[in-house]
């Protein structure tokens, strides 16, 4: 997020420009930066936590609309006279959703209603009358509100396209319009590629982070640049299958303490080779002595079976 | 988009809850609504074809912004005192971008700047200075405009995650802040996934689209219904790997006279039997006449070479 997100190794355009992945903009010869082709969305990821959004519409397209919107964290005024999509009335009534829900059961009035669209961070409309979706569209142009009108592209500011969410992973597929069908089977495909213990690894590497932030505070500046480059490279070496290691509070402090704190990049190769490998090799001599143990008794009762046979 | 792109199939929190595939909220059983796990971000495509956004800082950060910025089409006011990232200097006098971007060559004054931050659809800080980024994120909050500020993490209303675009196609991944080089390296494996020739299946897609809305235009209501339902089997049935046959024009007239006339939803297959087809299985028999002929003018030869040699 933010420097760290977005000041590291950019790829743009994949197709249009082969951009060396660990290249930054500013370190590449003047001819070479890669050429803009408009026509692209601005993909966001938008932070709602108790932020007003106005939801106009209670059929199966609002019903989807309320759904992310819920899971944003946001509180939503919805305005739809009755009957109501019954996954919306769900939401409305469920005890842990009902505080982020103000259900006004009326149709909306357009400019003459007294819910106004500057009161709110982002308008959804997804009702049949575009007429209405019209004026609504025209008043948050006017009060430099983003809004989304169901069924009507070209009146949107922002679209939704596939998603997907797993734990504190998110992804967004947009086909800018072309496909939405098709953006939903790449999402699946996407879905399929996705390594099985994803969340685990991104929980830990998110530990790990946290923990190096309560050793190096500080926002910005040179501090923040070697804090980021130091988990670029742990993460680099450690890969995503791995990371999820980092939820071990025992492991992150030794990557911690034997790692950061001298400007050391530990692996997990390096963490077994101490402690845990002993004790392994401990175990291993055990289980031997033990087998042998057992071999030599009953190479002992052998004989004296045999003997007594005799 | 739209309707289309989110009233089909909805597949939240894919961990969360195993939704069938084709349910949509509305057609599950009320008991079986998803619970709703908070602390999602809301992913969004904005569209800023022409919108103004005020960008303020002049690094390796703000750099990154205004690549992504100048894709969108947005109109960007960069304000930062010189030096500039040799990358937006770059693009500030590059002929195909310059009109995008107004450069002013000053720091920024705060409250106190004549350029306010309410005339403007997104506000976004990558400066090294955090009582401005702080007073710019006040001052975004009274006027309700978003803003993102680099580096400082809780006061960005929106984060930018991993990215990429490849033609028509962009895919967004947030790890909620938990790992960026994390979603770095899963963007990096997705990319691995995606279909060589994905962006020719969506151009594909895109405009068997257009040529059926040309077709059967209107918005929303019975007759957007049928059409989404209509595109959704065509995709299903070809799958993201032949959709860049509907490139062809010719291939998609027939898809729409014999199939959507007749609602029917016809199959690659079903196209290759008539005409291709038959080509083919005459090429074929040309082909093996030919080999025959050949083979038996060697026998022929080889018999008489023999006869000769005797």
């Amino acid at each position: 997020m933010s420097t760290e997100e977005t000041a590291r190794p950019l790829e743009p355009s994949v197709q249009a420009t082969e951009l060396p992945k660990e290249a930054s903009l500013a370190s590449l010869p003047s001819e070479s930066y890669p050429e803009i082709h408009q026509g692209a969305s601005l993909l966001l990821a938008l932070r709602l936590q108790d932020r007003p959004i106005l939801l106009i519409g209670g059929g199966v397209v609002a019903s989807s609309r309320l759904y992310f919107l819920l899971e944003s964290g946001a509180h939503i005024t919805l305005i739809s006279p009755l009957p109501l999509d019954p996954s919306i009335s769900h939401y409305i009534s469920h005890p842990s959703t009902a505080s982020q829900i103000t259900h006004l059961s009326r149709p909306y009035a357009g400019r003459s209603d007294p819910v106004k669209v500057k009161d709110f961070d982002l308008v959804l409309t997804a009702i049949d009358d575009n007429d209405l979706s019209r004026e609504v569209c025209e008043m948050c142009r006017e009060e430099r509100v983003m809004v989304n009108v169901a069924d009507i592209p070209p009146q949107c500011d922002f679209y939704f396209g596939a998603q997907m969410r797993r734990g504190p992973l998110q992804i967004l597929i947009s086909t800018g319009g072309l496909g939405p069908r098709a953006g939903a089977m790449l999402r699946d495909l996407i879905v399929d590629a996705l390594p099985d213990d994803i969340e685990s690894s991104l929980e830990g590497v998110g530990a790990l982070r946290r923990d190096l932030r309560e050793r190096a505070p500080g926002v910005g500046g040179k501090g923040g640049k070697k804090r980021m480059e130091w988990m670029k490279a742990i993460c680099d070496k450690w890969g995503l299958g791995q990371m999820k290691k980092f939820n071990d509070v025992t492991v992150r402090k030794r990557i911690l303490d034997e790692g950061w704190e001298k400007g050391i990049v530990l692996g997990p190769e390096h963490l077994e080779k101490k402690g845990d490998d002993w004790t392994a090799i401990a175990g291993k001599v055990v289980g031997n002595m033990l087998a042998l143990g057992m071999a030599a008794g009953f190479a002992i009762w052998l004989r004296a079976y045999n003997t007594a046979k005799r």
